[in-house]
């Protein structure tokens, strides 16, 4: 069912992003034949993951191409990072409404750019005529029994979480209320960090760990569910932006920290035995982290006020983008 | 950006799946983590390939759930066959506009019925909302310095194709007409067979291979360009099927034979000296093959007709799908 006139564009477009692509000494063949040929380091696990961005649903229509290819690869970089694995490949499958060369090209600044800081070489994919959608496969290396899963929180195990949560669904509600709109927020919704060096460095501190995509309760609740315990978390503990304080009321603030998506911020589990050790990491990898609460027995996740009382997250009521 | 409501629909989607999944020992963690967790044995490659399905673009709407699952793992795989690869794993990328169980069930069927046929296990992606659309990603092995690439065609070696061309784009043309519609062409339009048995088999003994996706002169056409070769090939060699010589002249067949996409045949070179093994190949995987051209010095590839006159695609105008 293809149109020659658009193989014609396609191929252009393979060749527009095969020529910008770093290889690595471990990619004995990448872009340009019918798969790519990867030679995985002896004695080490694959890790692989895979996340697709929608427009409209993932991110705002308006949002600079460069922006949506950071974002791609982002997202599915911090599958690798909560599992404490260290990136090596990605492919891209990049549905375009039109050939449109330009658009191509600024969403490969986005995309390469965070691609070369990690290392990760770009090695297939296609692209295809259709609705804007991106969809990437990363992978990377783990050594044995030392990747960091979700199964793996402990009763007693302090919970705590990196940089901090809620910006990008700050940055969310003034981009849908047509407010002020804070430049700081909107990075933090359209480039995303992912949290590579920490999560390396986690895989021998760390029990269970997980990133937060929709939300801390809601990706704390997986970890709670996959390791059969239950947690309690602090919202006042929560760590917060200068910019989402400033932005926002403290009720739709902790709406934001304990359900917003986006965050791409590793929620992780750790004995309180290793409570330095993670302040040295978190030194040494330059990721601030805070410890939010405590692993229990149970199920299901609490979050409870400063005063300890239980948190309604009724209290706010807001609208995601999707 | 996620919606609580999405997110529901979407782990309800994904344990759908996961409940159905076939596992392999080299799986260590499959669906349900951050990453899957993977083992490539000791002293092969990884061979890895991504291709997108789009509703409207790759496949008519109307084509059943079943058939498309089918088919977006098969043009995966046809990449792994052309590389002689073994496939292993597959992640699943699937945007839906709603949370139809119903629609996934039946794509999952056919999915499963071939990633089962193959052994292929799928170890994660994920479900997202947006326009039917399908991002598969396939890994598998090869042993070092064994795959078919395209580069590798000679001067002096045939050219080789399995099965039979045409049918799917025969099969679209009905479709358009709305004519009668052969139930054999559109399966092969639905469901094309990847031919996995024949690539790793053609390993030692094929020089280069490409699996035909975007109609025969196209993709032969890429091979002699990377291999730095021309080609010609002889248009009444080309297979065709009965049902394709019934239903159409053989002015209006030979187009879509030469030029027609979606057959997900294997077009491959080999020195002379290999027919007789060819052909082995060919009966001990149960794979018909049929020796269609040779590979010349120069450059592009020439299609003649019986009397060796140039064929010239334009003595049949059609439009493909999309």
């Amino acid at each position: 069912m293809s149109d020659p006139h658009r193989d014609a564009r396609e191929f252009d477009l393979i060749e527009r992003i095969r020529r910008r692509v770093h290889s690595r000494d471990d990619v004995v063949l990448g872009i340009g034949d019918d798969a790519a040929l990867l030679q995985v380091p002896a004695g080490r696990w694959l890790v692989v993951a895979a996340d697709t961005l929608n427009a409209g649903v993932h991110f705002p229509e308006d949002t600079a191409p460069a922006d949506v290819g950071w974002k791609s690869l982002a997202v599915n970089l911090s599958d690798l990072a909560a599992m404490g694995a260290e990136p090596a490949w990605c492919t891209l499958s990049l549905s375009l409404p039109g050939g449109d060369a330009h658009w191509v090209d600024g969403f490969l600044d986005g995309f390469l750019e965070l691609a070369h800081a990690h290392r990760v070489a770009l090695v297939g994919g296609d692209t295809t005529r259709g609705p804007l959608s991106i969809s990437v496969t990363v992978h990377g290396f783990v050594a044995p029994n030392r990747a960091l899963r979700r199964e793996a929180a402990c009763v007693g195990d302090d919970v705590w979480v990196s940089g901090t949560l809620g910006d990008a669904a700050g940055a969310l509600a003034q981009w849908r209320a047509g407010s002020l709109r804070d430049a700081f927020l909107r990075a933090r919704l359209d480039r995303p960090t992912p949290r590579l060096a920490l999560g390396a460095a986690l895989a021998d501190v760390a029990n269970a760990c997980i990133d937060v995509s929709d939300g801390l309760l809601a990706d704390l609740a997986h970890v709670a569910r996959a390791s059969g315990v239950g947690a309690r978390v602090e919202l006042d503990r929560l760590p917060a932006s200068d910019a989402l304080r400033a932005a926002f009321d403290d009720a739709t603030r902790h709406a934001w920290q304990a359900t917003g998506g986006d965050d791409y911020e590793l929620c992780f589990t750790a004995a309180s035995q290793m409570r330095e050790e993670i302040e040295r990491i978190a030194r040494e990898t330059g990721t601030p982290v805070a410890r939010i609460g405590r692993i229990e027995a149970g199920e299901g996740v609490r979050a409870v006020d400063a005063l300890g009382a239980p948190w309604e997250s009724a209290q706010v009521g807001y609208q995601h983008f999707a």
